[in-house]
């Protein structure tokens, strides 16, 4: 069987190195090595749009920024389908015959769907389109047969609820549908990277995140004003390292060849971590190692994107082959579920048939 | 403005005289008014399928049952438009973009969808495409621009969600959606005719429903079996006319000239009222009268539906012709909603122009 791949981003804002080390680098990896016979990464704007239908204009704008920071990260368009969401329609009329075999508690049972709705402070007045978002995304995985699904711990239960789609409409209308897997990130470290303030999440409106297209010297603006641990005063001071944005970076980002090029009084982490824990080693010397570590990793991407954004027109000759290959993809799945619901009325098995 | 109407029937049985002095004979007067632009006569499979879904060959079957009932009833496909729901896609894409201007609190305020929650016994367990279908219900609505929508009372709320949706919609991406205007049956006697049992609906289930494919003998038989007045027992008692099922027919179907031509003793209905309700006449006459009635009214229909029947090659080619004439219309409001939204990211106005 083939190995397929489906995965993608609301394009709602630039992707930061949160989105970075929790999913792209994963994708980029998974891309290279030659394991996945087709691998789609999704601009998901209808679903941006569930809860931002006043502001399209916030999405529209985003889908070339999100393109620009997949090809930074080393996205490839020859390896990997890059499409939107909305030039696929046959996404909409799948969600439309799987909203029939799921039931409306079920979906308010969906702990993600919980989650979101208490983040986004709906309560009463969640929009339909985003209460039906699980629903939406089991027709993005199935449409494109995707057999492995790579995202983080917290999205299990919508996975959960594309597979109880799956083998709904399979005991239903007959086999049909491919049952997806889920792949979880091999860092599990990195799943979650926080703000540069401390705070659990990166988000875009608290303005504590560190972008793939930040130049170098915001990305050291930021380094050094980082969140360390508010007790250590004084650089003789014991450090904590346990919520320590500083280090929770260095986990997700150095590799002991850095010590070697920027830190060479130190092995590894392990020995640098314990040196703040008993105190000696000053906030600065760390953040200016962290600055080091993410410039060695975000110099590449910011050139690679640098040198997309003169090129747009191309960019957008990528997203429009890869929304034609996806939308075809799609289409034959659609084609399928259609005969095996047998609502096909002028295929060749169609209603003619019926009355020869 | 053009004057467009939008209607329609679930294909989950074949029509009966209910559905024939509620609204399908309305539509032939629409239809013949000369009043109308365009008419558009939807067979709502993908409805159908929201609380049908693993009865899919229910629904297959019945689309040529009511494609038949219509062209008997005098629904002339030169003049309006007979098409299958699911053979339009964009009303699933547009339906799609509205869930997300209408919360799933209003969508459980609404009157029509609780009762039929109710009807069906759903409770906790209603399949998120029925909850939903009012949503789906102001897509076809507006895929079409319909400006006038015949349906029952019952219906109103429905028209109203479509109307604030279409407000909505307009509001938050500019004006671009047609709103509707309901248009209730002339006759409002005609509404809801009882089941031949007296019941106030008709059902399949309930086995007490005249349909318009009844042989001759059925309607009969049906006839001399309905429900009257149970105390009404000697020819000489008093009658009641009101629940009298009988009677109810009457009012729907009779005409001055059917006394002339079936029962010259009396002038009008009224009179025959009169005498049932003093005692002295017999169910027996009266329900010999309504046959008689019937049978005028549903000998030629019965006759224009064996001549299809005898042709469904060409029913199939009138439905295909209309699904394709319904699917040309839906995709240019499709495209003006997309251009509205600005999720038309390809065309002339698309992202191309935001960079250059």
């Amino acid at each position: 069987m083939s190995r397929i791949i489906l995965t993608g981003d609301r394009p709602t804002g630039r992707l930061h190195v949160g989105h970075y080390v929790g999913s792209l680098s994963e994708r980029v990896k998974l891309q290279n090595s030659g394991n996945y016979d087709e691998i789609y990464i999704m601009i998901a704007d209808a679903q941006a749009l569930t809860d931002n239908a006043e502001h399209p204009e916030k999405v529209r704008q985003n889908i070339i920024q999100v393109a620009l920071d997949y090809l930074a990260c080393g996205i490839d368009p020859e390896k990997s389908t890059i499409f939107i969401q909305s030039m696929v329609p046959e996404l909409t009329e799948l969600s439309f015959y799987y909203m029939n075999l799921v039931t409306v508690s079920r979906v308010q049972r969906n702990p993600t769907v919980k989650s979101e709705i208490k983040m986004r402070n709906f309560e009463a007045s969640i929009p339909v389109g985003f209460f039906c978002y699980p629903i939406s995304q089991a027709a993005d995985i199935t449409a494109f047969r995707a057999t492995e699904v790579p995202v983080g711990e917290d999205q299990l239960p919508m996975l959960e609820q594309c597979k109880e789609i799956v083998h709904k409409f399979n005991s239903v209308y007959g086999e049909t549908l491919t049952d997806p897997e889920i792949v979880l990130p091999s860092n599990k470290a990195c799943l979650r990277l926080p703000g540069i303030d401390g705070k659990a999440k990166m988000s875009k409106s608290l303005g504590n995140c560190i972008y793939l297209s930040d130049e170098a010297d915001e990305v050291k603006k930021k380094v050094m004003s980082m969140y360390t641990d508010p007790n250590h005063i004084r650089v003789e001071d014991p450090g904590q390292i346990e919520g320590n944005s500083v280090f929770t970076y260095l986990d997700a980002f150095c590799r002991p060849e850095h010590f070697e090029q920027f830190l060479p009084d130190y092995k590894n982490l392990d020995e640098l971590k314990e040196h703040y824990s008993r105190g000696g080693l000053g906030d600065v010397k760390v953040k200016k190692f962290l600055n080091n570590v993410l410039q060695s990793e975000l110099t590449p991407i910011r050139e690679r994107r640098k040198m997309w954004e003169s090129r747009i027109p191309d960019v957008l000759d990528i997203l429009k082959a890869g929304s034609e290959a996806a939308q075809k993809k799609a289409a034959a799945t659609l084609h399928d579920v259609r005969s095996a619901m047998k609502i096909n009325y002028f295929d060749a098995d169609g209603l003619e048939n019926d009355y020869k």
